[in-house]
């Protein structure tokens, strides 16, 4: 054991907490050493994340009982990481932040985003925004990562490709999202009378999620986002319409992908030619670390059509997360990330 | 029972049929004389719709039992209306038909759209694209109505006040639909275990539709349409993206759709500043004949966000086409349309 | 208006509440003088009731605020209503209340099933026991009713005529039932991420409900109750398992169901030999009054299956209430309650 | 390679040989030489199982390629596996049957139950029924085995230890079962929008199954199954009512179970005093090879209530038959079988 990576999750008790735990207990290079929460202290982790029944007979440790680890996850509420920052970086050599506090840039983007003043603006310019597809030798290289929220990654990785080659003149982002990506806390839109079955427009314009999306993609005020809270627990399929100033075919989107993502481990192009499933769907990719994503041109208007699958806790959260750390050590970029999705 | 308009359903077995039927055994100006059933002739009617027991002892006829009616609403698989029209014209006064034959004015946009060539073109210009909010006064003096698709009544009845006012750049219309859209057969993509908790793009353009918005709108080219399967029976949200030439504030949009819709009995403007329902959402309209249209402007980037929510099968279907049976016969527009929706 | 009755709803935010409006707005004989909440008050109906914008301008009024009425239905927390209903008899001559105070006749049951001792008991013997198909004559002559449990509902309409006719040996009642069921308040169990695609055994055994089909059927503990949360937002179908001393065949089964409830204008025999839909489904019955039965017999085992589908807001609650309504006042007993279900 | 056990499926393109797919493609012992698909033959295997996209390359043969292979695993339509079972053992040492053909030890139980004559009798006595639970030491020693079916497995597992130690009187065993039990052919009950969000009772006495939990049980006309539908893709929640001649208390029950399952891989006893995931829940199971168990007793009536919650393709199917395959080999027996369920 002593060869693996110690490892503590911080704030355990949520829904990304758990999948960290779901990941990291059959992790090959990993050692859970501590898993915080303060509510639950001193209890299971099964009676939070009852999935893992028979897997683990790990408890939740205190927050201040922490001692020192190889990395630290924080799996916090957005502005917890950054109150606690400067001190986690004593007990831990790397961190990698599962919140928003250290994906943007731009200091001044938190106050026009998230209505607060950063509060260690220091430490902004070395974290690593964590999408390996992206920014992978920075990730090898970095002592911090930060882990992008879910529909920034379901948008900026089908985009990123397109927008290095093309002149793009607009872009509309119209993503369905699961129930998951609220996280535990109960309300009024979690009720499940209240949101079972629904198709519900729950932020028309101004999510926070676009200022990733701009940043990443260097694309300012030409992204147009809408997410939409359907009835499904885990899962987005971000519907993307783009809207090139070049001519294109759907053999030069084929291409553009491949070259770009074809030796990715968890990007998969889906586009067939007849099937239910010939673009990609979210039920398909629950529990795994896959971006499907597929395409298709519409000749009428010249519009190209850009479909992105993910599992907002995986790809979205706790697995690009695992694969950070994976490359940050050098292991297998997959290794903790086998999980085959199900069907039906 | 004598003055009652006396009318018969044309291939009553579908969902479609069965609504009419619903709507219809409550109309108090309406006598349904006949409904009719290749496969269930003879058998009552509430074997194929069960919500019915008790409420009518009606049973299905056989089609070639028909006699002469005020009205015939037809409710059959695309492409059967047109090789019957010219007979049916001999038993009714009027037709009202649900299917697509009689929807778009050109005869050449069937080879186009639908892949064959109209059988009785000389009836596509006397027809009245069946959508009471746009074409009141026409429906008033027709004899024969299409009603039109429901994604198409979906985005026309939001976008048309809008394009009337506004010279409009583009448009993206990306739909969410319950599965009753697709109709009573069983197929691989309508079974259980893959259409539950899917999000499927299962057209990503090209879809039919497209044209009833285009003749409609009377934008060629200028409207993007992609419709997704949802975990949904009956309803369609659909999100509007607009982007215009011209300047607009939210309030000229709040006047335009009153100026348009104020005293329209089936169109509610959805916009609160706060609530879980604040904006259009299908479960608040399944069963009713409403058309919730919400909106907001994206500051960011100038778009505005239009969302709509129907019940596919009744304003985007048999209400519809009940609202223009009134028209037609000068009786309440709402009669046997007040039914009102469940929450939760 | 003025020989209406004049009503008034305490409690009305919540989902009872809100289905006393849907279907009293629709009453040809009620008008709707007052409806209450403290933390509503002053705000539009619609707020919580989203489903009846365009169809009312009601707004909450504040409990204090209370005149004098025909009737008061009490849609409140249970507990509530005993600490009132000294005071509550003083602005009313009717009262119909939904919650479970007043529905068990010996106050001592309150400690053993609800844990508190009753505050005001010398009404619970006037309350008559709000099922119209066990006590239409009682509740013609009462002014003071109480609504029964949804659950309890379920089980006693299709056992009463059962246990009259036959010597029951023992009864196994295994209810599927609906979220809304849960009320209004968010909570861990009622989260939709952990609440959507359960099949929840969440009250094995020792559920309240279960006193009141003792009480009614006259059958101490010979009945076994284990209710199951399902994905559903409204309904219940409740499978019962009925072993009895006495041979019978299903033809007696029919003869008794059709002499007890033949003519019941809410009870429905739903038995058929072939279709999905052959027997009860909660689907079909959401939004009306109906009680569906459908039975059974075992062969192999003797036992006798019998299924019954309510709406548990409706039938459950706030349906059978007006149905008590209406036969208190003499009016036509299905005034208000006439919506028919939808399919699909 | 050479020391792996070769498998060929037969029968791959159903949901059944799906999931044999998902867990032999990872299992570390075996490898697939073959699966079959008449329909499919030629195409990747990914056509049918698109969960397996980036996972496998492999393809369908068509039936009449078969060569030899150490094991057959049989994914066939009922009826077909008897048709060609004396070919077969041609082919394969050894033969694991998911079909019904061969669980029943006594012929005449195949005319009673499923309607036909039995066509190779002569295999019956040699088939193990393969609940490793029951018949480890058989399973060990056989050739061929006989997979239980699905909901047969939920109520033997939980049952047999109740059976083998006390005197039972009656059961009632209420299943509800998701649409994956139903295969992979559309049909008019697994349209969507009629299977959708139903609670249907389809089968309320008589089902095949029960067939197979007398025989294991050992217990004729005693038990009484009633399976409905329940919106669910995957899973199993099976309510077993249990009524005994002998007295017993909670802690006799757990010292039972723990006695006979304390040591069992895949069995877990689900009983917690508080949390919404105190029993059995299916959600928890899906994907893994768990047979989860609860139990509360009713205090009331003397009975004991058991829930089991296991995944009706895994537990319920293939990965029962992997489980068989493992223990026929002398390998691990969790070998392949290590998937961790989700949550949420």
């Amino acid at each position: 054991m002593s060869d693996k990576i110690r490892v503590a999750i911080i704030g355990g008790s949520g829904y990304v907490g758990g999948e960290l735990l779901r990941l990291l207990l059959r992790h090959p290079n990993v050692d859970i050493a501590a898993i915080t929460s303060r509510s639950q202290a001193g209890k299971p982790v099964t009676r939070a994340h009852p999935n893992l029944r028979g897997v683990t007979a790990l408890k939740f440790s205190a927050p201040d009982e922490l001692q020192t680890y190889d990395t630290l996850f924080l799996a916090l509420p957005h502005g917890s990481s950054m109150e606690q920052m400067r001190e986690l970086t004593k007990v831990a050599d790397r961190v990698i932040d599962l919140g928003a506090d250290f994906r943007l840039k731009n200091s001044e983007d938190y106050s026009t985003w998230y209505g607060y003043e950063h509060k260690c603006p220091e430490f902004l310019k070395d974290f690593v925004y964590g999408i390996p597809e992206l920014h992978r030798e920075e990730i090898q290289k970095t002592r911090w990562v930060a882990v992008p929220g879910c529909t920034s990654t379901s948008a900026i990785i089908p985009l990123w490709p397109l927008v290095k080659k093309y002149r793009v003149k607009l872009i509309v982002v119209d993503s369905k999202v699961g129930s998951s990506a609220g996280g535990l806390e109960p309300g009024p839109d979690s009720h499940h009378p209240e949101r079972a079955g629904v198709v519900r427009s729950f932020k028309p314009s101004g999510h926070r999620h676009l200022a990733e999306m701009e940043q990443e993609l260097g694309l300012a005020k030409q992204i147009s986002f809408s997410p939409h809270a359907v009835e499904l627990i885990r899962g987005i399929l971000s519907t993307i319409h783009v809207f090139m100033e070049d001519a294109f075919t759907e053999k030069d989107i084929w291409q553009t992908y491949l070259q770009t993502y074809g030796e990715e481990p968890f990007v998969r192009i889906v586009k067939e030619r007849t099937g239910i499933y010939r673009f990609p769907e979210p039920k398909l990719v629950a529990g795994t670390n896959y971006c499907d994503i597929g395409f298709e041109k519409d000749e009428r208007t010249g519009r190209l059509v850009v479909m992105s699958a993910i599992d907002n806790l995986v790809k979205g959260a706790a697995g690009q997360a695992v694969q950070c750390l994976n490359l940050m050590y050098g292991v297998d970029e997959s290794a903790g990330l086998d999980c085959v999705g199900l069907h039906p």
